[in-house]
This record gives structure tokens, sequence and C-alpha cells, in this order.
């Protein structure tokens, strides 16, 4: 499908979105074959963004505006030899907008990019360009035409069959044979990934101290159904088939996750829990130690991946009489399920997701209800945001379109995090307009809803802070019916049976459920390894964006995700599973170039602004 | 993509391929709109052939000339009702002959076709049709745009998960909830089919002995890899992804079924061997006794389906003297893998795939095997096969020539068996010519190989007889280096510690191999159900070609597979993994009609020619 471009031979036609592209990238092209810094950034509109996964700078990096671009590219553009631009497909027009799709290659590798194109002063600049390192030279993945034969067409004394030699791996790794990542966590994240190490041939082992795959999520309250939709949810290689739900039950997906690792062949020691790690600075190898099924291992690897949950260690809070109430207390992910409580009187502490499920799952079995809200919370019916927030990249219609997954991911990734919000904001005006009823409901019961600080909605919440929203698969209704009691205002303590809000408002209660989230990823860093390493890393998601819980400075990228970080060779990897399928790649060519000792120089190295 | 045939507007372009073939199916739809069955008779070549799966006769049948074609719709046209027949993409024309996909609906349900028409003195006419019923009205699968939801948006009292429905269903199946199909064996064959079934949501279940599904894989000699490529083996819904082996280790496809069974939902009844099957005339209804894991439980479906493997029961030989020998006797399908016969005498009586496996698997133990060919083998390398007679559509480069699995399946389904080995012969001829080498060192060791007895080689064999064929993954260069040694001839009888030839070659054995086949699959009926229903059912498999081992008359199609018997209610699936796929649908949409109780007269019921 790629087409070579060649400015020699070809006619320019000026006038076509095709013709002003190659005009566009015939310039683009020679700017970067002469090194001619000045001649690119000019081919830049004033505001402009270049994002680039890993194919010029080894990081996940947006460059913002001329100068950012022309420091980027003084830095990367002589090593990363920049060369065989040419467009995947056909460019299109729309509202003033080229849009290009690109292959290319560097030094090392093959890269797609996107890229977005409009005129300013007469002249067309590009206005976001996404370039992405999709393989490197020489170590191509064994896939399609290029998938391996599975069996010799030879007969040979003494060869191993494919089953020997999955038995003779699982017995070693670990003992004599020592895996080059470690992977702290199995769920979509660290599977994921998995997944993509082991089809790039880097010797590693994924660790989970569930009893086996999927647990992370069959472990969980027992309605739970994915909040998002099966067309963003496609794990890599393996995307589900065409019956699957739109939004999965928890047990269905466990059973997904386990059967993936299974076939992908993830090497994945269940039952597996690490109690410390620690990082030679001289050998350079991190000795994990690893308690599997009872037996302690120490493990060696020269990388460290945390994909131990986006969402970072439960945030107990700390509130007088504590120690004074008799019932029970449980942060909302130890919270068993509903079934132990009917009848019960229940306070939630918390107005999130968490807190909108468990109130549910309670109310379904008879207990008496209610949601302490200390803040307010972003609202969107499920069925809506599916529709208009990811409808044109994500569904049966964007599919038909011929928006494949990773196409879809592409455009995704090529909107630059400065102004995403931009594009966000009108499709949350739609959704007001369009669930109007339901949202006078919910106010007129007194419960708190926002969009957002400049009302970009939640996907941006999920992306600068990952809490502050409950996407409304019914509990929502239940609170604007009362059947789910609304409190409000912070607690000021616990009695012996009962929960006293600052107004002086006293709830009594069985069991109280603090729905009161997650700290930052770097917790789990500070319990591993040590506090020092966790201060140096420092706070882990979030975009810097200046709202609430996601404290600026402007960062550009998230926080330590899937790039390197201040500490050597520790990495984070998770998100839902849309992130974990799209970066997991990205993660895995940095780990495959450095487990194949091909230079990579790391630029824009994040600096740290947070701890926590 | 399909577009209405409207031929009131449509002007007429009687030169293009599409215009030539607008006209025919406009006239086609015409005659049969209007019950004119001399018309719709007279738009057929002389020799042409109609192929329905279902659609017209809910049957799998092939009408042969226009006689034939005549009689079928003497009794079927009226009942099908059938309209709205329409290109589903582009005809294309090649060699004289004009390609069409088609759609069409009949009055309970929407078919796909495939039609090839060609000139006959000066018209055109149809030379090959297909019609297949692809979905019953009111009944259309849950996928794409249609799958399910997975979430009820509304939370309610006592409603139940996902996997507390899954375990209730599982608590009563076959105690007080019955199924409506057992299937009786669990290989790919029977997942298949209970993967549609429960796409259909007709209450099935599928039994098997094994400890787990994939068993049936894993239990296999150890270097085993399937030996058609993955391109040909994807199971209904979820293929293969693009990583999965060109031929996959044993092992390997062992894990994906049971894989594929779970997250298809597939209810599966592993350790579950059947003892005894009747049916009751009276109450149209099976009491099929189960040995379920030691339990007896007895269910009562209205639909029982043979899946135990269209090789059906081992031919075991009765040599003089095999009481006599002191050594080990085993029949292939006995065979446990070579471990522990190093520096043993093997002989291997046969000398087709599972002698060649054997054998070769032996010597790569250090085992000194000798093969004794009593008739002729028809051999082809692997990569031969694979390139030259599946390459056109099971392959990389028929995937990226737009060849899906569907449409690869349609293709072959729209060959007439009647003239199949017609159009296999050319390729094996191709065969011959490149690996003439080979050929010729096999002679030079006296290896005495064939091309079938019309030279249309593997295919035409596996359909006709299901053996007489070995597909080279190295057991023949054995053979050629004679590293396997080889004898000709029959047994004459056994000694305690050697195989006596007919020619008097004596040959020393520890373990003699029985690799001589298996019955036909009505064998298993014998077992099962009784004699006496065996001999009503017939032969499975083969075609009457009057060939080696597939004695005529002329059947059509391939005896008592995926279609109506003469024992109601008794139906037979198998065959290879592209078979289980592409006839799973066929035999499933028959079964949910009849759950449904949809009308299934059925055209052309087989006649029983051989009962074994």
């Amino acid at each position: 499908m790629t087409e070579t471009l060649d400015p020699q031979t070809a006619a320019l036609d000026t006038t076509s979105p095709r013709g002003r592209a190659e005009k566009w990238l015939a310039d683009f092209d020679e700017a970067l074959r002469t090194r001619d810094i000045d001649a690119a950034v000019d081919l830049f509109a004033l505001q402009s963004f270049w994002r680039d996964l890993v194919s010029f700078t080894w990081n996940i990096k947006t460059s913002e505006g001329r100068d950012g671009i022309r420091a980027l590219l003084q830095e990367t553009l002589e090593r990363t030899e920049p060369v065989g631009w040419a467009f995947g497909e056909e460019p299109t027009e729309a509202g003033g907008v080229i849009e290009c799709w690109l292959t290319f290659e560097t030094a090392v590798g093959r890269g797609k990019g996107h890229l977005r194109l409009k005129d300013e002063d007469g002249e067309l600049k590009a206005w976001t360009l996404l370039t992405s390192l999709r393989e490197l030279k020489g170590y191509e993945e064994n896939q399609g035409a290029n998938r391996p034969q599975g069996v010799e067409h030879q007969l040979a004394r003494g060869r191993k069959s494919w089953l020997e030699k999955k038995q003779e791996e699982e017995a070693r790794l670990g003992r004599d044979m020592q895996p080059y990542v470690v992977v702290i966590g199995g769920g979509q994240g660290g599977i994921a990934l998995g997944a993509r190490l082991r089809q790039l041939k880097v010797p590693h082992v994924v660790l989970d101290n569930h009893d086996r795959p999927g647990d992370q999520w069959r472990g969980r309250y027992k309605s739970l159904c994915l909040h998002d939709p099966v067309w963003y949810d496609h794990l890599p290689y393996l995307p589900f088939p065409p019956n699957w739900p739109v939004f999965a039950p928890k047990d269905k997906i466990g059973d997904w996750l386990e059967m993936y690792t299974r076939v992908m062949d993830v090497p994945y020691w269940p039952k597996s829990r690490v109690t410390s790690a620690t990082f030679d600075e001289d050998t350079k190898t991190w000795s994990v130690t690893v308690d599997r099924a009872g037996e302690e291992i120490v493990l060696h690897p020269k990388q460290l991946v945390f994909a131990t949950g986006m969402s970072g260690k439960p945030n107990l809070p700390s509130f007088p009489g504590m120690d004074v109430f008799e019932g029970e207390q449980q942060h909302s992910s130890q919270h068993p399920g509903p079934e132990a409580y009917t009848g019960k009187k229940v306070v939630v502490i918390g107005s999130n997701n968490s807190a909108h499920d468990i109130c549910g799952a309670l109310w379904e079995h008879d207990a008496d209800v209610t949601m302490v809200q200390r803040s307010s919370t972003h609202i969107v019916k499920s069925a809506t945001l599916m529709d208009i927030g990811l409808g044109d990249l994500y569904s049966e219609r964007a599919v038909e379109a011929g928006v494949t997954t990773d196409k879809a991911d592409m455009i995704f990734a090529s909107l630059p995090y400065r102004i995403m919000h931009e594009f966000q904001i009108p499709l949350y005006q739609q959704m007001a307009e369009r669930d109007k009823d339901f949202y006078d409901r919910l106010e007129k019961v007194g419960f708190q809803h926002d969009w957002g600080d400049d009302g970009s909605g939640l996907f941006m919440k999920y992306l600068r802070r990952g809490s502050g929203y409950y996407i409304d698969v019914g509990a929502s209704e239940l609170v604007c019916d009362g059947k789910v009691k609304l409190a409000h205002g912070d607690v000021d303590h616990l009695t012996k049976n009962s929960v006293v809000l600052e107004d002086g408002t006293e709830l009594p209660a069985d069991l109280v459920v603090y729905a009161t989230g997650y700290g930052s990823m770097n917790g789990w860093v500070a319990d591993i390894i040590d506090q020092q390493t966790a201060d140096k890393v420092g706070k882990v998601w979030g975009l810097g964006s200046d709202t609430t819980k996601d404290p600026g400075p402007w960062e550009g990228e998230q926080r330590n995700m899937w790039k390197p970080t201040q500490q050597e060779a520790l990495w984070f990897h998770g998100g839902n599973l849309h992130q974990s399928r799209h970066y997991s790649l990205y993660l895995a060519l940095q780990l495959k170039a450095r487990y194949e000792g091909i230079p990579t120089p790391v630029y824009g190295l994040q600096e740290v602004h947070h701890t926590s």
C-alpha cells in the first residue's frame, strides 16, 4: 500500500489534497535529508505539535511549537537518519485540514506517522505530526507472511518438540536462565506487554500474586462489566471475536485474559509476589525477590517494569473515631461484594466510579445504602459516552468505515495533549444536551456533578487524574430515585455505630466503605524498592494540566508512563485496555532495543516536579 | 456491499462481465419468481451443477445437469420462495468464465451464492451455482453490530451476573434442563459445532471422554504438527492470530481448542463417555447414557450428533500368529510415541500418514524401524502441497488478494465433486514436475507411490476414502536414505519374535505397529446405538467415485456428512479443521430450524448403498 515519493518525476498537482500534501512531504523529506533544520521547522505552523513515540526520541514526547520542534531536531535528526517518507494511503481533506498517513524509516527501524496540514498565511504547514516506531530492522516480528513455520520439514535425532522446548524454558526460567525483563503485575497491562516481548524474543517473566491470569477481574464485585466498549478493548494480535459483548462481564474478561496468556505463550508466574527489588548501579542489574507460591526466588533482570495498576495503592483516609467504630470498615478495593450485607446499613464515602458501583450492587442486595458525596463528580451515561465520545474511532460504525483498531489508536495518539481538551469540550456539550433530563433529575436530588475544570469531560479527567467520574450503568438512576440515599460533606468522625458528617448529620452504619481512591503508582515503588527511588521517579500519571489533582507545570505527556524514568531501567506500564494494547508496543520496542544493544539516547527525559 | 438488482431501471450493458451477468441473474430471478421452471432450467448449461447447502433442499445436495436441476426446482421452488437475487460484489471474468458472488433470500432465511457463467452456443449459461443458507430470519446471530450488550444499563434486585447464569446453566444442564442436541466427541468438530449452536441459542452439550478439550491432540505423538497450514485451519468466529505458526504443533492446537471452548462458552463435559443411545420413535427423543467421570447420567436430547472423528474406529487386521507373537502389538492409534523404543526393532505395517509419522519419530529415537508397504501410497511434499494445492485460496498471498476465509470456503464449496478431479489433476502434475528429483529418489529405493486412481492427488483421496497418502514432512526422506527400512507385500504370519511377509521375508520385531487405518464412522453407531441403526445409516464419508476404497454408485456428496441421514435425528459431523469450520454452520442451521419448529422438508435424502 505504501507508495514511494519521487519528487524528481512526479508532476506536482498543487490543487488536490494529495498534490498539496506531496509538496509538503517532499520539502520535509528534503529538509531532513539535507539536515536543514531551519527549513524543516519552517514547514510547521506557529501553533504546531510533533508527538514522537520512540522513533526520534527513544521517549514518548510531544514537542510544541517551532522552538520545541527545532530543539527536537537539533538533538535527534543527525542520529535518527529519517528517510523514505511516503503516504501509507490517500490523503484526505476535511474542514480545511489535510490528513495524511505516513511511512518512513530511521537508521534502526521502520515507522508510521500521521500528519495534519493546514493553511497558514497562504502556505500549507504542519499542524500536528505523530511519528511512531513500529519495528526494529533485523528484529521484525514473526507475523503474517513472516509467521513461524511451527514444524521443521526435516526429521533429526534429538530435536525437541514445541512442548518440550516450552517445558524446558519454564523449568529453567529464573533458575539457570535469567529474564532480561521482569514485569510486576499480570493484569491486562502485564499480559499485553508480555505478549509483545514474547513476539520480540525478549526473555522475560510476568509476575502476579493471584492464582491465575484474569483473577484481577474475577475477584471484583459480581455485577462488574467493562465500562469501555469492546472496540476500544482489543488486546494486541488477538482481537475479540465478533460475538464478544459490547461491555464484557468481568468473569468473561478474566477467562479471556487467562486464555490469551496461554495462547500467546506469555511466561507468567501466578501466585508470585514481589517482596523487594534493588538495583545494582555497578552491574546495572536488578535483584528482585519473589515469593513464588511459598518458595523464595531471586531474579536478576536488567529491566524492571511496574504494571501494578495505574490506580496505585489504596488511599485510606484517617478520620477520628475509626478506631472506635464497631462495625466493618473497608477500602473500596477490599469490598467483597454485596452478598453479606443484605438488610445492613452501609455508608459509602465517595461518589466516583467505585462508590457508585458498590452502592448499586448493595442496593440490588437489599442493603440500606447511603452515599456520602464529598466533592463534585462527573457523570456520563455509558451509551452516550460510547456513541458521542468514542463512536468515531471505536465502534461498529468506525469498523465499517475502515477505521481499524490500529488506525483508531494512531488518530487518538495524534491529538496533542495540550489541545486535546478543545476537541473534547464540544463532545461533552453534546452529551449534556442529549441527556439533559437525566442531569436535571440528578440535580434535583442534590447530586453535585461537573464536566471537569474546563468542561472537557471524562477522558481528560482520566488522563489528568484517573478519577473524579462515574460512567453511569444504572447507579445514578438509583440516586435520582432516592433508592441510594445521598449525603453531603466531609466526614467529621465516626462513633461506634455511625458516621458523623461535618454538618452534624449522623449516618447509622454497620459497614463503612471508603471509596476514597488510590495514590500514585510510585507508591508501589516505595513499597518494593524504597522511598528514595519512589521520590526520585516521582508522581506517575497525569499531564501537569494545573487542574484538580493534576498540578502543573505542564508535562506534555503522561508522567512516567511507558517511557524512561529518572531511575535507570525502571518503567511503568498500564492503564485501560486501550492503553495496555497501544503503548505496550512502544514500551516493548524500547526494551527490545536495549536487549539487542541498539543505542537508545533519550531526548527530553522527563523531570520530576511532584513526588506523589 | 449488496446492491439490489433492478431490471426495470438498469440500462443493461451487454458487454461487461457485470452487464452480462446482470442479464442472466435478472432472467433467473424472473423465472424463479414466476415459478417458470422450464425457463430457469434453460439458463443452465448442458453440463451444469447446482450445489445447495441447506437453502433450497434442507440437505447438502448437488443437482447435476438440466434434469437434476429441473427435479430440484420441481420439488423445492414453491416452498423455498427465493427472492432478491443480487450481486455481493463485482462480477469478474477469467478464461471465458464469469464469476459472481450472490446474495438472496428465501421464505425463512438469507443466503449467499457463487455462480460461474460461460457461453454455450452463444448464450450465457450457468455452469456452476452454489447456494447456501447463512442465517434464519428472526434468529440472526448476535455478532458485529448485533453483538450482545453484556451489561444491562439498569440495576435491578435479583438480577444475575453472567457468571451466575453460566454456573446455573452448568448445574442444571442434563438434570432439570435437557439439551436439545447432544454432540458426541469434543475435538475440533464438536467444539466448532458447539460454538455455532451456542451462538444460535440451541441448548446443547458436547461430550468427550478426555480430561480436557484439546487432549485429542495432546495425546498424540510428540512431534506431530498440523499437516494443513494455518489459513486453512481457522475455527469459526475466532481466527488464529497473525503470529500463529503455519503448521501448529499439536500441543499448541490442544491449548487453542481448550481456550476456544472456554471463551466461546461451549457447554462441554470432559471425562464423559457415551455408553449407549436409543431413539424412541414415539416421543422422537434419544436416551443417551453417559458415564460422566464415574457418574451415570441419562440425557434426553431430540438430536444426536456423532463428531467422533471421520476416521472412525481402528481397523485391526487379523494375521495368523498375532497370538503367538511375544513382543508388543499396537494399532497406530494406540502407539504411545517413540520414547520407550530406543534400540528396539519395530515393524510398522502400512505406508500412509500414520505409518510415516510413527516411523519418522521412532527413527529420531534410535529405533531400528522397518516400514512394510502393502500397497501404493500417494506422497506429496508439504511445502509443495501448500503452495500449489492450497495457495490460491488459503495462504498469505490469498489473504493479501482479498480472499477471506469465508470466500475461500465458498469457492472451495462451489467446485462440483463430479468434476473436482479435473481441477485437481493439473495441480498434481505441477507438483510431480516440481519435485521430480524427490520422486526419483523414492522410486529408486522401491517405494511404490501413486497420484490416485485418476491422478487427482491428495485432496480427492481425502474426500473419497480419507486415506492412502502421506504429506511429507521429512519421513519420506528417511525412506529415501534407507534410514527407515522398507519391505513390501502383505503379512503372512507372525512368529513369536518376527513378522513374516508373503514372500518369506522375515522381519525381527520387538514391536509391531498396525498402521492399518480406520473403518467407517458408522462403526461408532454400531457400538453406541446398535448394528441395525449403523446398517440403516450406512457408510459414512466418500463420494461413490468408484475408485479404490470408494465404491460406486455416484453419491454426489460426501456420504452422511453434515446432513440428514436415514436415521431420523442422527447426524455426523467432522473432518479436518476446514470442514469442521465450514460445514458446522450448515449443520447448526439445520439443527436450529428443527429446534425452532421451522419446517425442514428434505430434498433428495441420501440412499444407502454400503453398510461400511
